[in-house]
C-alpha cells in the first residue's frame, strides 16, 4: 500500500481540462431549448448514469444501479473490515437549468476516481462514487428523491402519490426507466457499511464570489417548506363583468406572491427565502377572469421555527386576504425537510484539508438543500462548495470555472484521504 | 306577398325548444375537458359552421362560405332591388368557454329563419343569415376577425403577423381548415347591399338578471385595448439566492396585475375595466426564481378618451415600478378598438319591437365587443341582449335559459320585419 501521509497534494492535482470534457458531454444529454433539461426520471437522465457508469468500469471500478436509480462505482480497499467513505452528487436538472448543479460534484468525484485509478494509489477504506437519482423537485414537488430513499426518507407511498405536471406518478416515471419503485428497500444505506461521505457542489449563490474565496465548506444546509396552493374564484367575461363584480383568481394571487416576498423581506425573517416559482392561470384566455390559479411556495431557513413560523403566518393571512375577495384557498404540503447542522468531524477534515492545500475557505451555510442533507440521515456527511457566477443557477447563465471545480476537487480529495488515515469505528 | 303589418307576434312565435336542441348539438361539438372548447379556426369551429350550412339548407336557403370562413344563408326577398337584412353571431369559443356566447345569437338566428320558411313568409329585402368565423381573440389575441374581414378592418398582412400560443399563424391555421387568407378582399360587404343588421348576444354580465328584465337594447359597445406585456428579469435558484439580490420577473407582475385592477377601480376611471387574463411564468420551476413572465392585459371602456389614458397611465407606471425591481419591460399592441355608438334608427326598432312584443326591456351598454361592432362599419346594426345566469360568461358556468333566447328572437325577428316594411334606400 503506498502510503500517502507525506504530501498527497503534490502528486494528486485534479485536472481542470477533464473537469471540463465531462461536464460538456453531461451538457450534450438535454432536451432542445435553452440551457439544460434533463429532468429526474427522464430517458436523459440515465443516459447520463450511462455514461458515467461506462467512466467508472473503464476504471475498473464496480458499478451498480439500485432500484431507485442510484449508481454507485466502487473502488475496493486495502482493509476489508473498514466501511466505505463516499462522494459524489446527483445528474438530474430542473427545466431549462444550468450544467453545473450537481454535475459539478458528480465529475469532481470522477476526477478523484481517476486520479486514484491512474496513480495506482489503495485506500484503506472503499471509495464509493455515488450519482444520486432524482434530486431536483422541480418535476414531482419533492426533491432529493435517490437520497431519501438511501437514508429511508421517503416510501413507496410517496412515489406512487406523487404526480408531475403531467400527472405522471414518480413510481411510473421510474418504471418507465426500467427501475424498481417496489424494491426501493434493498435501496437502503445502513450506518455500519459508511464511514463519511462528501459532496461537491456549486454554490447557488455569491458569497464565495464576492469575498473572492474558491471553496466554502457548510456548516448548515437551509430546510425548505414546499406548498401547492390552489385559488378558486369564478372565471366570466372581461368585459362583462364590472370591477367590484369579481372573483379574480390571479389578482389573489398576485396579492399572495407580493406577501410571501413580503414576510421574508422582513427584519424579523432575515435569512428567509421565500419563491413562488410556479403559477398556472385557468382558463388562460385573454378575455376571461381567471377562474382558478395554482402555484408553489418554497419556503428555505436556517432556522427550523422561523421556516415554519414563515409558513404558518403566510397561510393564516392568505386565507384572510384570500377571503376579502370570496376567494376560496386550499393548500397542499408538498415537501417539509427541516435545516440539517452538518458533523463537526468532516467538517473539521475540510477545513485541514483546505489550509493543507494552501486554499482559502470560508465556513458557510447553504441556502438550497442538497443530497449531503438526507444522507447524513446515516453517513456523516460534509459539503464543499465552489462558486457560482453572479450567483446564477437553476438558470441557463449558470457558470462555473473548471479551475474552481478542480480546486475543491483536490480539497475533497485531500480530506477524503485524511479521513482514511483514521482509525475507523465500525460498530457492527 | 303575405302582409304582416297587424300582428306577426301572434303567428311568429320562436320556439324554445327548436333552439335548446341546437344549443345542445353545438355544445358537443367540443374538445374534452370542462365547458366549452372550439377555438377560432379549429376543424370544431368548421363542424358548428357545417351544421349550420346543413340547417338551412334545409329549409331552402342557399347558403356561402367565404374567404375568412364566414358562412352566410340567404332567403331572397320580393323586391329585387331592395338591400340585405341580416342577422346572426358566432359560433367559436374561448378555451372551457360555455355553450351561449355567439351560439345563442346563431340559434335565434336559426330561428328567425325557420319561422320566416315554415310560415312561406316573404319579406321584401333578402333575409341573410351569418355566422361569423374566429369572433374570440383568445386564441390569436384579435377578436371579431371574420367581421373585420367583412369590414375592412384587418388585412392578410394581420393574418400572416398574429399567431397563437404554439406560434401558428392565423393565416396557417385558416389554411389548415380550407380557407383562404389571400382572398380575403372578396370576403367584404357593401353598403349598397345591406340595408341593416341585427345580432342577438348574450348580455355577459348580470345587469338584465339583477333589473329582471328579459331584453337588453345596447346603444353603446365598449372598446378593447389589448397589450401582451414581457418582462425580463433573473432566473436564479430559491434556495441559494437572498431576497435583495432578486429580479423576480413574477414578483413584478403581480404588482402589475394589481395596478391594473386598482386602476379600473379608481372613481375616475368609474365604467373602465381591466383584466390580466393570461399569465405565464418561466422556467415554471418550484425551486427557480421566475426569470421571465408574459401576460395580457385587456382594458375596456365605453369611452375612448378614459380607455386610451388608463393604458398609458398603467404603462407609465408599470415601467416606474419595474425599474425599482431591475425588472426590464416591454409591450405590444395586440388589437385597439374604439368603443361604438350603435345607430339610433336599428335602436329605435328595438325598442319598439319589444313595446310591440310586450317585452320589458332595456337600454344599456355593451362592456363586451362584438362582431356587431364591426359591421356596423358598413351596415346600420343593432344589438339584442339576453340575460346572462349570474353575469358570468367566458367559462363553463355560462347559463341563459332558452325561454330568453326566445323571448329576444321574438324581438329581433319583430324588429327585422319592421325594418323590411321600410322604403328602402338603396343608393347604388
Amino acid at each position: 500500500m503506498t502510503t500517502l501521509k507525506k504530501s498527497p497534494a503534490a502528486v494528486l492535482l485534479p485536472s481542470a481540462a477533464r473537469i471540463a470534457a465531462d461536464i460538456a458531454h453531461f451538457a450534450s444529454l438535454s432536451e432542445p431549448g435553452s440551457g439544460v433539461t434533463r429532468l429526474a426520471y427522464s430517458t436523459l437522465e440515465r443516459q447520463a448514469h450511462a455514461y458515467f457508469r461506462a467512466a467508472m468500469e473503464e476504471l475498473g471500478l464496480s458499478v451498480r444501479t439500485d432500484a431507485a436509480g442510484n449508481t454507485i462505482a466502487e473502488a475496493a480497499g486495502t482493509d476489508p473490515g473498514a466501511r466505505a467513505l463516499g462522494t459524489g452528487s446527483h445528474l438530474d436538472s430542473v427545466p431549462s437549468g444550468g450544467r453545473f448543479d450537481g454535475i459539478a460534484g458528480v465529475a469532481a468525484a470522477m476526477e478523484v476516481a481517476r486520479l486514484l485509478s491512474t496513480t495506482g494509489l489503495r485506500t484503506c477504506h472503499p471509495v464509493r462514487i455515488v450519482v444520486f437519482a432524482s434530486e431536483e423537485g422541480a418535476r414531482f414537488g419533492q426533491a432529493c428523491n435517490g437520497s431519501r430513499i438511501v437514508a429511508g426518507l421517503t416510501d413507496t407511498a410517496d412515489l406512487e402519490r406523487l404526480t408531475d405536471a403531467d400527472g405522471i406518478t414518480m413510481a411510473a416515471a421510474m418504471r418507465s426507466v426500467g427501475l424498481h419503485p417496489h424494491d426501493i428497500g434493498d435501496a437502503r444505506w445502513h450506518h455500519d457499511d459508511w464511514a463519511a461521505f462528501i459532496e461537491l457542489h456549486i454554490e447557488q449563490g455569491s458569497v464565495l464570489e464576492s469575498l473572492g474565496v474558491p471553496v466554502g465548506v457548510v456548516d448548515v444546509i437551509s430546510g425548505s417548506t414546499r406548498l401547492a396552493i390552489d385559488l378558486h374564484g369564478r372565471a366570466s367575461h372581461s368585459g362583462g363583468t364590472p370591477m367590484h363584480q369579481r372573483a379574480d383568481a390571479l389578482a389573489a394571487a398576485s396579492e399572495l406572491v407580493l406577501l410571501a416576498e413580503r414576510l421574508a423581506r422582513r427584519t424579523r425573517h432575515h435569512g428567509t427565502r421565500a419563491t413562488v416559482g410556479r403559477l398556472e392561470v385557468s382558463p388562460g384566455s385573454l378575455t376571461t377572469i381567471p377562474g382558478k390559479v395554482r402555484f408553489t411556495l418554497d419556503v428555505r431557513d436556517v432556522d427550523a421555527d422561523r421556516q415554519h413560523q414563515t409558513v404558518s403566518e403566510f397561510l393564516s393571512r392568505a386565507t384572510e386576504l384570500c377571503q376579502r375577495r370570496t376567494i376560496r384557498l386550499t393548500s397542499q404540503l408538498l415537501a417539509d425537510t427541516p435545516p440539517v447542522v452538518l458533523p463537526e468531524r468532516v467538517k473539521h477534515h475540510l477545513v485541514r484539508a483546505s489550509e493543507a492545500r494552501g486554499v482559502a475557505y470560508r465556513v458557510m451555510p447553504s441556502g438550497a438543500s442538497h443530497d449531503a442533507q438526507m444522507v447524513n440521515r446515516v453517513v456523516p456527511t460534509g459539503m464543499v462548495f465552489v462558486p457560482s457566477r453572479d450567483g446564477i443557477s437553476h438558470a441557463p447563465e449558470e457558470w462555473t470555472n473548471a479551475e474552481d471545480i478542480a480546486t475543491g476537487a483536490g480539497v475533497l480529495l485531500e480530506a477524503l484521504l485524511a479521513l482514511d488515515a483514521e482509525p475507523d469505528r465500525r460498530t457492527a
